[in-house]
C-alpha cells in the first residue's frame, strides 16, 4: 500500500505542514514560527503544527508513525541534533534539510535549473541532478542582497542620503521621511528594526520602481546586478533556466534584462511542496 | 579673575573631562560611557568623571560651581532635557551641544574648513564662521560609511562574497575565514555583532590595504568614494582644507587621491579640546 506522505516547512516567520493520503487527497495547516536556533519554540510549533494536521486530515496516531516525512527547517545545517529533533516529534525516520533545500526542490521538482528565492531574505542555488549549489542567504547583516529585507534597509538609508545631498530627492525619498518623522525618526526605527520590519517596506518600493521612481528604481537595479552576478557564477554558459522563488521573487521578473527574461520559467511549486515531494522520494527508495 | 574652565567629551565608549585653571594648568580624566541615550548611566559616569576631575586638579566645589563648562554628548541633540542634564550634573550654567560639535570645534580651532570624522562611527561637517553644516553620521544600520564598524562588516561581508565566487579570494579574505572558523562563524559573529565589533578589525584592514591586499583596499576604495562625495557637497570649490579627525581618520591620509591630500590640515585639537574652547567662548560672552 502506498504509504502517507508529510511534508513541513518551517521557517522564521511561520511554519506550513502538508499530508498526501494515498488516495490523493492532500490537507495543508499553517503554524508559528519554526528557526531550529529557537529550538524549544520550534519544536512546540511543530508539535502543534502535526496535531493540527492529523485533526484535519483524519489521520490516526499510529498512521501518523508508519507516515513518510520530510522537514525542512531554517538553520538545521547549524544543528548536529537533526535527528534528536525528528525523535522529538515522534517522526524518527523522517529526513531533514534546510528550508532553502526544499524551496529548491519545490521550484524546480525533478527539472534542473537556477533556483532565485527572494523573501524576507534571499539565496540563489543551482539544481544539476542530485548536486546542488547555492549562493548567498547569509542573513542582512551581511548579506541578504535583493531580499526585501534588503530593499528596505537599502530605501531608508538612501533616504537619509537624500537629505545629505548625496542621493537623489524622489517622490519616494519624500514619502519615506514624511512617514518616519523626518529623519531622526529613520534612524531611530533602525536602531530596533528587525529584517522583517525593513521588508515590510518592500511592496511599496516595488510600486514606486513600476512608477518610475529614481530611487526605488536605483534599488531595483542594484538587486538585479546581483542576481545576475549570482547566476553567471552559477551558470556561466547563459543559457540555464531560472526560476523566480519566494514572496518577492516573482515580482523581480519586471526588471530583469531581455535575455535573461527569457530564460526564466515558474516555479512547479513551493518549499512545502518540495519538502513533500522529498517525503514521496524516501518512500520510493524505502527497503 | 580668569575663570575655571571644564569641558566634557561624552561618547558611546568613554568620556574624558578637562579642567583650566586661571594659571593655565591643564589637568585631564577619563570614565566610562555617556551615551545620553541611556541617561542615568551617563548621569552617573560623568558625576564620577566630575568629581575625579576635582579631586585630581584641587578644585573646591564652590569653585567647580562658579566654572564656565561646555558638555559636549552623543546624542544630546535628541534629547530636550539638555539643561535638565546640566542641572542634575550640578553645573546648572553649562552649556551643551552633540558631540559632533566639540569634534568639529576641537579640530578646527578658530579656522574654518571640512573635518571627516571617522572612529567606529563618522561623520562630516563644514565649518564657516559660526556656520556648522553636517553630513552623515546616522549610524551603522543605514550609513556611516568609511567608518570602522562599516570597514569591518564590509570585510566579512567581503569574506563570504569570496566563498560565493562573488569577490576574489585573497589572502585577506582567507585570514578572515580560518580567524571566524569559516563562513558559518562568520555569520554567528555578525548575529550579535556590536557596531564597535565590527571596528576592532579596522587596524587590521588597514594593515593588509597597506600591503596591497586587493579585498582590503576595494573598502578602502568605496569608504574614499564616499569621503570624496561628501566633501564635494559641503565645498564645491574643491578648495576648502580639509581635517582628518577621530581615531581612524588620519589613517585615510594614505589612500587619498592627490588633490584632496594637498588640502589636509592636521587637527589642532580633539573633542576635548573642543569642548573647553567652547567653555572659553560662553566665559567671554559672559556679561
Amino acid at each position: 500500500m502506498r504509504p502517507v506522505l508529510i511534508g513541513i516547512d518551517g521557517g522564521g516567520s511561520g511554519s506550513r505542514a502538508a499530508c498526501l493520503l494515498p488516495d490523493g487527497h492532500r490537507t495543508e495547516v499553517t503554524g508559528g514560527p519554526a528557526n531550529v536556533s529557537l529550538r524549544e519554540e520550534a519544536l512546540n510549533n511543530i508539535k502543534a503544527l502535526l496535531v493540527a494536521l492529523c485533526t484535519k486530515a483524519g489521520l490516526q496516531r499510529e498512521q501518523l508513525a508508519e507516515a513518510k516525512c520530510h522537514i525542512g527547517l531554517a538553520g538545521v545545517l547549524e544543528d548536529q541534533g537533526a535527528k534528536d529533533i525528528a525523535v522529538a516529534l515522534g517522526l524518527p525516520k523522517a529526513t531533514m534539510s534546510d528550508d532553502q533545500i526544499t524551496t529548491i526542490t519545490g521550484a524546480l521538482a525533478d527539472g534542473d535549473g537556477i533556483v532565485v528565492a527572494i523573501g524576507t531574505g534571499s539565496f540563489l542555488g543551482r539544481k544539476q541532478g542530485e548536486h546542488i549549489r547555492r549562493i548567498g542567504g547569509w542573513g542582512l547583516a551581511l548579506g541578504d542582497e535583493a531580499s526585501g529585507a534588503w530593499m528596505g534597509r537599502r530605501a531608508l538609508s538612501l533616504a537619509l542620503k537624500s537629505c545629505d545631498g548625496l542621493a537623489p530627492v524622489t517622490a519616494f525619498a519624500r514619502r519615506i521621511l514624511d512617514r518616519f518623522d523626518g529623519a531622526a525618526g529613520v534612524v531611530r526605527f533602525s536602531l530596533r528594526a528587525a529584517p522583517s520590519d525593513y521588508a515590510a517596506l518592500a511592496p511599496e518600493i516595488l510600486q514606486a520602481a513600476g512608477q518610475g521612481d529614481d530611487m526605488a528604481l536605483s534599488i531595483l537595479r542594484d538587486g538585479v546586478g546581483y542576481l545576475q552576478a549570482g547566476i553567471a557564477v552559477l551558470d556561466d554558459t547563459g543559457t540555464c533556466p531560472v526560476c523566480l522563488a519566494g514572496g518577492l521573487g516573482p515580482h523581480y521578473a519586471g526588471f530583469l534584462p531581455h535575455d535573461l527574461k527569457e530564460r526564466l520559467i515558474p516555479a512547479a511549486g513551493t518549499a512545502l511542496d518540495g519538502a513533500l515531494l522529498m517525503a514521496a522520494r524516501n518512500a520510493e527508495f524505502d527497503p
